[in-house]
């Protein structure tokens, strides 16, 4: 059995993860941390959670540094830098679900979180923890970067035609929906119930700092420098990632043949599926689940040039955060990749 | 590996039904049925459902007979009653999700439901499907007439006073609030998403047809006639049911003996469980979970004698409906009690 | 013109009483404070606010004075204490949306609130505004405590029964269901969107403070001493409170003339409604408008005393709140009764 | 007073019309109709109207064309065609909320609607009902075409734009999010609650009808012909359209100077506003009110050339369709054009 500890386990994406690791056939959750609520029984705090008798502990790395011997982080960014170094150091795997360790250029890390990266030679062991796109160094890893929720969706949806020359990389727009779990759990008031509710709205319009962790991806897949638009949206639902992304063509191309590369691309992915016949994926058909649904749409209308549609819609508390993080885990001890997370979403 | 089929799969239950069957470690689907999309991949009909290449079939019991051992029936009821009436003579085990073979007393069956029972006989074999009242029986029973969701929230918040004399039975109101996905998959105007959003109402005061099956089953507990006063209510959210019951008391009692009355019913109960601190329960805790949450309230203030306040929640197509079958088959064959159902529900 | 300021303009009732205000012909806002926002555009505050140059002032008593007539108070209890009293003091008809005026035994209003009453005398001269109830007294008062939202709700579901032998009073139970926005707009983690969505629950059953605000008035009209049993229940839904109150009867009565008791009790009020038919009261069908939607059901089956069962329906931020507020104003400075909340509500 | 019938009155749109129009103090409503209600009160079908005793006809034109001077119709496309055709020429004003008359076009409306347009010369004399683009023409218009609720915020969104030489009209996105009203009010299963609710679904993406409206009218402000890609996209609220448009420009300009075009462009329109300082419009701040929120932001980041990003926001039944036409009577029989609009929307 895996001892695997959760470091941030209060928010979101901390309790997801305890859910599904207090469900994994191969692992024991020995600790869980949460300073607000250190002390308390987790199934107090959650009444969701079942099946542990498991409290919440203060964040002490010297003794839980013993304790386990994979740690997921699910802690703030700037924290995150340092907790991560600690525990490399102590030799221990990490699992990060911050943003510390994704962006390969510690200028780029400065640029947008506004704080120097102090541990800039870790970076570059760091893995950026997309299975469909490193799964081999995923593998040996001793850090992973979890990746954002809103690049999972997007990078996903773009992977295949990164290297392709038929697209034009410099006008990409990424057009996302999220439910507000992608918020956080701590109180802020443009989260209020009463302020979401029947309400649709744009925010961090072409300066949210997802944008960076999605163009350096971009570019690793293109080989070249590509900038792209991101425009994020808040929409009145729990969970849910839609990305809508424009694709501009610089020749012809058939709807069949990419929907074909798309296919192939990821013909051997647990968690992708392309989806045929024209349907549109909704994200309360991946609610709950690890799954990544993808659509292809063709504009043959759009001036002389076509552009392409792809639509994607994950879960953004699994695929974009704690179940992709479990599948980099399976793939980390050798598990078989999907144990846990297999289940068809439930609907409604 | 048992052989099950799944009769009418294209409502709520039934594909609710359908997908945890498929992650069942001792089960294989070999039918699942719909009229409306008979020919169909159900994983086409339904994006969310992973993991199959199962197609829906048309309802020809002759042929269907054949292929399975068990069979789940979300029919509509009258067509019910003789469809378990084929199966059972044909020698095959049945779970019936409508309302058919709950009420033991057909007559009482024709005052709510406007037709004759033809096949009062087999009432009597029939087990009313509640583990937590009718463990033992289930285990042998060829038809499981499995709850209704309101009864099993009702039944379940109400058992462990039935048959104690501090309470009232004649007073006794349950309140309840529910999902929209109670009122099933068919469209209709009323349950548009545009009329079910932003509002919460009342209906079939008095005259709901759970009323006598709670009424049933609470008589059968308290060895003597029960009439309660049963309200429904819409809530605009996908599932859930929470009842508020009230129970008027004939002499004073503490709020801690009541607890512990209810700790104690429940103590062996995989799925019940009994808050503690003045916790209140809520539908989302139990979302996703084949759980029913119960707590405890004293109103002192009430008159001169005393109301008890139970609250119970359930996830209406889980315990409500689909989940609890699934505890039904896992007793009647064998299995661990909770196999496939264990995992703590999502959240948010 | 009446000059009207509104202290405390910030929060849900607030900012609706200033824009329902703006509409009217009657009045010029001249003055609205706001602790957090003073000195901002009250509609850079709240975006859906226009044709207002207002500022948000602080709460400067002394110069505020002198800028109006009529004061309308949506301050935290104890802080409306005070300062109704100065305002009084000065000469200044007010209306009081906090709970502060409306108990008129201080003893009561110290039990539920944990703080004296400091200004008792005052509590005499206080009117209850309920407009349906006491409109011959609003029309002259100085101070008028606006009821809570609950309480009118649960009053106004009552009021016609409360005089009556036929009626048990020692049983009521007001089972209410309110939507999020009574939980006002400061951020917390209960009423955050992930919390509130796609839940219910019930909350300070048999402790709520509305309490004993509903049974002062109910005690008055029955002309003896009620005591109520009283559940809240949060709704995911932004506005609206839905009661469902249960009345045990002492002898036999014939709907319909229940229903003939309430039309003739209601026949001049323009804002009460009685559904016919059967038809069931939505908040929905009351969101945005000044209405109270109630209708009354029989159940002959419980037990040998039948059960009346009254449902009613409000917006909880006008009839309950700031639409209940302007009525009363109307009344106080003999305008047209309806004026400015004559409007149907739109739906969806 | 002026005399106006709603033909096709129990729909969304159609029931809003009349409730606006009932509170119009220049208007009197003299007939409703609606083959499915007709015969019974219109507050029997909508218990959210009051104040009216009209009850639903069915649609005989030859007995309404004698009964008003006004005409607003909310039939479906094709029905409208021929009733707009009979009431021109019985010498009656039309509003059509249909799309028949909107496309100048009969081979454009014929390649959308897959009919044949059958009076087609009455389509030159039909104006379309923007009154910002055209208040002078609808002044005297006898057919107004009330624009589509997804083309009134993309034109309202762009109108400043077209004719300007930095923009690069052959590559404009519309990515729209609309609440749920806008699929109307007849039962269909995927616009039921459990199907909307907590998802977020994309649907006709590169094929919706209200694209060549928008490229009409867009084609006519920018002097040239104008090809839009346009991908709306269902969410789960009731009412309100966000629509988030990419424009490429052809070289730099700043922020400010578009945000004073902007200002400018709309400086005297009452339902237009331009929201400053990085403001994000929400749909939430438009619902209930005939504004339309517009808010520009300036991506200097993508690629070589800039994109400017326009989010407006309106309600989709009002600005969107019921409130513009009420905004098109007041100017056609010269109300105050703002009578019966300007209150401002309630929020939460």
């Amino acid at each position: 059995m895996l001892k695997a500890a959760v470091l941030g386990g209060s928010g979101y994406t901390g309790i997801e993860l305890v859910r599904l690791l207090l469900s994994h056939p191969d692992v024991e959750v020995t600790a869980v941390t949460s300073e607000r609520s250190a002390g308390l029984l987790i199934s107090d705090v959650f009444i969701n959670v079942r099946n542990t008798e498991l409290k919440y502990d203060s964040l002490d790395l010297k003794v839980l540094a013993k304790r386990a011997d994979l740690f997921f982080l699910c802690l703030p960014h700037k924290t995150s830098q340092e907790t991560v170094a600690f525990l490399h150091n102590a030799g221990k795997r990490v699992i990060d679900l911050s943003a510390d360790y994704r962006l390969k250029n510690p200028k780029v890390y400065e640029e947008w979180y506004k704080i120097p990266h102090l541990y800039a030679p870790l970076l570059k062991k760091a893995v950026y923890g997309l299975p469909e796109l490193y799964r081999k160094q995923i593998r040996k890893a001793s850090i992973i970067a979890n990746p954002g929720c809103y690049p999972t969706s997007a990078i996903l949806g773009l992977a295949p035609l990164m290297a392709k020359d038929f697209i034009n990389v410099s006008g990409i727009i990424v057009d996302s929906k999220s439910g507000t779990s992608g918020a956080g759990r701590s109180p802020a008031q443009p989260f209020m119930f009463c302020e979401v509710n029947e309400s649709v709205k744009a925010y961090s319009i072409a300066v949210h700092r997802h944008t960076p962790e999605i163009e350096q991806e971009l570019s690793a897949l293109s080989h070249g420098n590509v900038r792209i638009l991101f425009t994020p949206h808040l929409i009145p639902m729990d969970r849910g990632i839609l990305s809508t992304i424009y694709v501009p063509l610089k020749r012809k191309i058939s709807l069949p043949d990419v929907q074909k590369l798309y296919n192939q691309y990821y013909h051997n992915e647990p968690f992708v599926r392309i989806l045929q016949n024209g349907r549109y994926p909704a994200t309360k058909a991946v609610k709950g689940g690890n799954y990544c649904d993808i659509s292809v749409f063709l504009d043959e209308r759009s001036g002389k040039n076509q552009t392409l549609i792809i639509v994607s819609a994950i879960d953004n508390l699994l695929k974009g955060a704690s179940g992709n993080a479990v599948q980099n885990m399976n793939i980390m001890y050798g598990f078989e990749e999907t144990t846990g997370l297999l289940a068809s979403p439930a609907s409604p």
